[in-house]
């Protein structure tokens, strides 16, 4: 059906048993994709029926969906033309992972961070109703876990006195990306519970009975929970935010979706619906493990294996390891995570020390003042978090960990290039936008055992805010034995040289492994070369300037946006020591967002493979002879 | 009672009739302060009981207190051995009109942004309660404002879990810093109606029965809706999110205060305390008119007469204007505003435009991604926000403005120095992060008629986030003549000049009237000065580069901070173009807080009156053999 079918206009003729079957076709469908290409399964296994229900009942030519994060968002591709191109997903010039509107029309939003679709979506619709168009639907679809980010909020306290023609639909599987938590998903529990409770006495909703189009089914299968009833349920959270509320028990019912969607498609008021669905809904490995099956790479689909991350060890994982082993020997450490206890190490963390481990929601703003609060009280809480995810935390940093000059320790995973999930996660922006905050130290680690090293010693440390960035995955490259005959305790590490060197390569973080690399061959060549490695990189050390004053060629290469970068302050502070001859080039990310690719394909996208350095320090060569300083980026 | 007594000590021993008379002492003081110092007056006025039940129930010694914002806490210095220096408040050296950790041990955790209180109160609670201090209670005191801000609602979805021996007090006034708007707002109406009612009735809290301290007065003046009592309120949010609801009706009388949080103080779980104020309470004008008496200059104690604002136009009243006169010939242009339509210059706009202006509450993240959706729709929003509480938003101008390039206005005030408010309003890191993100604009008006002018410009253009920054109040100065002869329409303005000149002065926004007095005293003392006015100043003018290259001597100078600030990127940039025999000498915020002063003392103390730029520029010209570039920060 899905290869012969137009969508999604063809989907209105459709009935019932037809829509079961094309869930299920689209249901193989992504999980063959998933297996093959990687990516996210078990949201989008989750949200198979309501999608389709969704396109069923409403137009989205005319009417718009803004998904919250997106990653879900899989049968709405297919469902709009993107049939074709599935496999090309989240790779190199194919589709992407998460909505776009340059994708699509049907994508009335981009999404990628959490959420952000009640306030985008707020957004649309007073659009179009200050524009005469009051005829169209506004939808926003948002989880469970992103309702615990503020955003969401933010945009349920606007929206609920605000939106008409507004439909929230809470997809809810008690899920974030770890097990959703805190007091919003604790009541949750307690609607669904109630809900339900109420569904098998039969209570119908009565109030029901005004609306235009009502069945018995319909009555059976909404709350509507107002005036009488609203008493006994005593009101949802929701309905107190201005909200209709409406609750469907089986979010894989297609008939109960559709009934409820057709009803809710005629009030003028803001509508929240509140779904249960099943997360990894249909594939049984993923709906056993959901967890597992959030972000996977490629698997066998008969048994579900290979999709488990590599034994090899990688910087999440050592950090997690050697924040335990700190932990243990001191019990003023604290570790925070925002909803990713897995993706950032601490699932033996959380074991082993539960009463000084906080998941705190998709809440990276408190996370951050609530880490403030408990330096403030002696306390050395470690808040560890994506690089991407970060950026919600900048006033916090700023306003009230740093300008306290309070000790906290940023622990930043996936800092630089991630690869696949492309534009909205890369780990670009967090080493311009800390530069700005006064009171913060950066390090950037280029090897694990590093990362160990600057833990243990900076968790010691008295004072201030602490950001240690490290990248997804594990070192690009190590010299076997690299870290065992030298001393690179410091802020930065000059590689030891026998001859005279005039060419200079300045780096930091995995870019250090290339530039090893990109060294050999030059050395090979005959050429003169050492590689500076900066392991503090905010401030800039002045030692290392001094160094890099003694060379004629400076190279440096920054894994990270240009404006702010560390490299545009390294050469701003650099000409105040060395005299005018030298000549220094940077190469960053020229102020651009950078599209979903391989890590290792879009490092040499970028120029930061062994081969683009050479190319950068060949073509510095050739114009070696005009003193002049210029940047290639 | 006052000077005699030593506080917070003594404030155990007095009566109730004794409080009240200390509360009259401490309004009539707080009255006279501001009235001399300016300052915050009905937010203050508003608490004084509050503050006073506080210090009475609670010994801040052992407990602790977070007020949010943090403008309310004057009664709280006056009881925490500050009223000595009370007259020195928001003056250089004098005390801060914000609570901060530095200045008194009673000051548990600084603020100055709303919506902290919460998170980082449950920081210190956790980190007491992990420290054995289970003994000790802390308290967050939260306007009904503040409460519309995101943070707020992550602290209370983590507290509600998790917090022990923990107590939220939501300061009920019905207002921000505006009148309260959005759904909150109105629920909390509802509460309130609700809990009178109730009580006007005769309900008691039948469950307090099996709280330690009980009397009839409590028992009429507390609600404590558990169970059965529960399903008539129909349960609070409050509840819905872990917290035991207890409400207060008259926030100014002291005995229902102190009953009610003598009976909280013995309670184990989350509590929030609904008190009902009135901001402005007890000085007639600031009751009726708690918007004006907000934050105030100074005044006549017995007239009320001269705090408002001077006749003369500022930057944000001419913005508000044009904005008008804009919206009226295109009716796709939105005003939005964070609760702050006075203080942004939106007053008329929200009168004229009522469709298409928007107050969302105190959520600047929702702000800008909300502005974001109408953008997606076609639609022109203008985000008019301080510099400073646009630091909340960073996240979601990179995510969801700039990755989409979307047309966004944002009308940034209070930009650079901002003064009394300190260390925490500072607008100096707009630019640098700003400068981080792809696909912004920035644009710097130095005098009144040029905001006009670019406003008018911009929003006609199609494409992209674009913000345009300016300061709090007025020019500094401005020729009589400057505007008329001359056309400064383009991205730079270099002053004609005459004669030949060697020596040039760069710099954007208000700091050029500076600079041309600096100017014309140098040029009297027959130096060969130039000019160069930096009018869109992201990405940086390649012509503004070549213009810089031909001299010999430039000065930059930014009133901003150093770090990825227009400076460094130009001085940079600028290194591409000029020959090596150039200096180059950038004076800007040696990227450290500003404390609170006066805008000109701060400017002065920070190089940036027309004296510190001559010292500066003489400064530099003593080294003027030296061909080496440098800061001097």
């Amino acid at each position: 059906m899905l290869d012969k079918l137009k969508f999604p206009d063809d989907l209105k003729n459709l009935r019932l048993n037809e829509l079961r079957i094309l869930c299920g076709e689209i249901r193989d469908k992504i999980v063959d994709v998933v297996s093959k290409n990687g990516g996210h399964l078990a949201s989008n296994l989750g949200v198979i029926e309501l999608t389709v229900a969704l396109h069923k009942v409403f137009d989205f030519k005319k009417d718009d969906i803004v998904w919250d994060v997106g990653h879900q968002s899989y049968t709405h591709k297919i469902l709009t033309g993107r049939l074709d191109e599935l496999y090309t997903i989240r790779k190199k010039g194919g589709i992407s992972g998460f909505p776009k509107i340059a994708e699509s029309i049907f994508d009335s939003f981009g999404t990628g961070h959490s959420s952000t679709s009640i306030s985008a979506a707020l957004g649309i619709s007073e659009a179009k109703n200050l524009s005469g168009r009051s005829d169209s639907k506004t939808v926003a679809v948002i989880g469970d876990g992103a309702l615990t980010g503020g955003l969401a909020y933010e945009g349920l306290n606007n929206a609920g006195s605000l939106g008409r023609n507004f439909i929230v639909i809470l997809n809810d599987n008690k899920m974030s990306i770890s097990r959703n938590v805190g007091a919003i998903a604790r009541y949750l529990s307690a609607v669904r519970l109630k809900a339900s409770y109420l569904r098998a006495k039969g209570a119908v909703a009565w109030s029901l009975g005004k609306l235009p189009v009502i069945g018995d089914a319909i009555r059976r299968t909404l709350l509507y929970s107002k005036s009488a009833l609203k008493k006994f349920l005593y009101g949802t959270i929701f309905e107190n935010m201005g909200f209709l509320y409406y609750f469907v028990s089986d979010g894989h019912n297609l008939e109960e979706l559709i009934k409820a969607l057709s009803v809710i498609k005629n009030i003028k008021k803001p509508v929240l619906l509140h779904v249960r669905t099943v997360k990894g809904k249909g594939y049984i490995f993923a709906e056993k493990k959901p967890q597992e099956y959030h972000g996977t790479s490629n698997f066998d689909v008969n048994t579900g294996t290979g999709n488990r991350k590599a034994e090899r060890k990688t910087f999440s994982s050592v950090f997690g390891e050697k924040i335990c082993k700190i932990a243990k020997n001191d019990n003023r450490v604290c570790a925070i995570t925002a909803a990713m206890k897995d993706g950032t190490g601490l699932n033996a963390f959380s074991k082993c020390f539960k009463d000084r481990f906080f998941d705190v929601g998709i809440a990276e703003e408190h996370a951050v003042t609530f880490a403030a609060g408990l330096a403030a009280k002696g306390m050395i809480p470690v808040f560890a978090v994506y690089s991407s995810f970060l950026q919600r935390s900048y006033d916090q940093i700023l306003h009230d960990a740093a300008l306290q000059n309070l000790r906290i320790i940023l622990a930043i995973d996936r800092a630089g290039i991630v690869g696949q999930d492309g534009e909205t996660h890369q780990g670009i922006f967090d080493v311009p936008f800390l530069n700005t905050i006064p009171n913060v130290e950066i390090y950037s680690p280029s090897f694990l055992f590093e990362l160990e090293t600057i833990l243990e010693k900076l968790v010691k440390r008295g004072k201030g805010l602490i950001a240690i960035r490290y990248p997804k995955g594990s070192e690009l490259y190590k010299p076997d034995d690299f870290g065992h005959k030298v001393d690179i305790d410091g802020d930065y590490y000059l590689l030891p040289s026998d001859d005279p060197c005039d060419t200079l390569i300045i780096t930091y973080g995995r870019l250090f492994s290339n530039a090893l690399l990109a060294r050999k061959q030059l050395i090979e060549s005959g050429k003169k070369v050492s590689v500076l490695k900066l392991n503090k990189i905010k401030p800039v050390s002045e030692e290392a300037l001094k160094i890099a004053a003694g060379f004629r060629n400076v190279f440096f290469f920054e894994e990270g946006i240009l404006n702010g970068g560390v490299g545009q302050i390294f050469k701003s502070e650099f000409l105040n020591y060395s005299d005018s001859n030298t000549k220094f080039v940077l190469k960053a990310i020229a102020n651009k967002f950078v599209p979903h690719d391989t890590v290792d394909s879009s490092l040499a996208s970028l120029g930061f493979d062994v081969n683009g350095m050479l190319k950068t320090i060949s073509g510095g060569s050739a114009k070696y002879s005009i003193s002049k300083i210029r940047y290639v980026c």
